[in-house]
């Protein structure tokens, strides 16, 4: 009996990263490959065999299981459906092809659901059995918990707060529908904000940047010498996601909210007006109990932690 | 050994029912009582006891439990908190009281919720293991199942759909906020919507009804014989009804629907229109997944079978 530990594989369009992950969430091991090496899903499973075997055989590793991460990740079915930013078009039935060369127990779900236990079980949301996650990065997803589990839903699919109607007849969503919280409160709607409300400022360091070069650490940069156009973009996305969450709160009133992603790096921009934001619409018995904490985990090692987290809940939940 | 029953009492502004059920859901005995005979909680326990030995004495009922039904309901305190419309103020200990009592298990949660296990347990939603119900009566209520469990959440006030913002800055609501779904897809919307509207139309039988006798009944019977007010009142009603739906099945991903109450009744008015506005609402990948069915429990069955429904459903969950 080796050491025991579950390979986490956290599928993104750019990269793919692997790990292994002991039950303390300790990374012990990690790689990765670019996701544009695969032409076929199962190239990545006969090279991620080679390639873990010999690691597994150096540190002497008991693989318990394997956790994947991957965008349109359906944890019932086990396949990745219809991913926009993978190559690997319909449905790939990804735990079968695991399971079927590994022969230990695979279990997969989208990167924000993956993410959302490993903060439950290796990050600040330890002991929480009510609360939701929501990762604000290019995008805003989300992961719900309630009474110790995930939501997934009858289909796998539920947690999509991110796609969820913040102002009606709202901005354009990549999704095809108006008005969606990500249009808003991520990095894209920060771009977006600044973009769209130029003219209501007389000046500001953004009006040089191209948009296609404008980052959030510039419109971090530019809030934190107090540039009111960046501070405004901060203050629309603060004020989306607040009220989001205090509809959000109304349907499964959770005990804490944890926010994680490059936005949610902009502590100080971003905790105390959502809080503000949420407090002003809570419906009055949900007011001033709900906390909301940045995330614990570090940027570079959530998704691959919270892909092995998946499969650790599974086996010591049995 | 006799007959297994629970005991369900239903606790409401007005009337205090209660009654035997048995595991079927099958009511085998009920009665109530008027809410303001009792000054004290205590004295409804005591009456309660008195008059149900007698009942299960004659029929020879084994009594495995008490299920309580009652607004502002917490299940995991077994208080009644603060409830607005009943006369028992602050924190009444009803499960405790009537454990002490009765020395059978109690539980306790608010009318929505009970109505929730009630439509799982012996109604339309057996088998659904992630399911919406809404009750739109006078307010909107709701009960949210998620891998066939309630969702209570942390503190024991999930569900509050009928609270969630459906148009920002919109109807007072009684809550203090604004623009509540209940403002808009319940009876008393349906008849604010008929008095706000009124002047954008030339001609309705609506317009010789003062606002005080305005009922759900008219304004369903004026819809039926074609008056536009009323057709609108409804439209606006579904409307809303679907939109806060599609942004709540984005968060848990149901497989079904379940709506109930008066509003419920007015089936064609209310379903097709609400299913129209839901979907065109609703994420692509959740679109033509989500039922959206009538209760099957009998609108004065309901609250009581719910009640009984709560505590049959842990009774037999252990």
């Amino acid at each position: 009996m080796g050491n025991k530990v579950v390979l986490g594989i956290d599928i993104g369009g750019t990269n793919i990263d692997y790990g292994f992950v002991n039950e303390k969430g300790e990374i012990l091991e990690r790689s990765h490959y670019k996701t544009n090496e695969f032409n076929k899903f199962e190239d990545l499973v006969e090279n991620l065999y080679k390639d873990v075997s010999m690691q597994i055989e150096k540190n002497g590793f008991d693989p318990a299981g394997i956790g994947i991460g991957a965008p349109n990740g359906n944890y019932y079915k086990g396949t990745i459906e219809n991913a926009p930013n993978l190559k690997w078009k319909g449905f790939v039935p990804a735990v079968q092809l695991f399971k079927a060369k590994f022969n230990v127990p695979v279990f997969l779900t989208n990167d924000a659901n993956a993410a959302t236990i490993g903060e439950m079980l290796f990050g600040g949301a330890k002991g929480f059995k009510d609360f939701i996650y929501i990762t604000l990065g290019t995008g805003v997803g989300s992961g719900i918990v309630v009474n110790g589990q995930l939501v997934y839903g009858h289909d796998g699919f539920a947690g999509e707060l991110g796609h969820t109607i913040a102002v009606e007849n709202g901005r354009q969503c990549g999704c095809g529908r108006k008005g969606c919280l990500e249009t808003y409160s991520s990095v894209t709607g920060l771009r977006k904000s600044v973009e769209l409300l130029k003219n209501d400022f007389d000046t500001s360091p953004l009006f040089n940047v191209p948009f296609n070069n404008l980052t959030g650490k510039l419109i971090y940069d530019a809030a934190k010498s107090n540039d009111r156009l960046a501070l405004k973009a901060f203050d629309i996305a603060a004020e989306k996601l607040g009220k989001v969450l205090a509809n959000a709160v109304a349907v499964t009133s959770p005990k804490a909210i944890f926010l994680f992603g490059g936005l949610a790096n902009a502590k100080d921009l971003i905790f105390d007006q959502t809080k503000k934001y949420m407090e002003e619409n809570l419906l009055n018995i949900f007011k001033n109990k709900v906390e909301i904490f940045p995330s614990e985990m570090k940027g570079n090692e959530a998704a691959l932690k919270g892909a092995a987290a998946l499969t650790w809940n599974e086996l010591t939940s049995e």
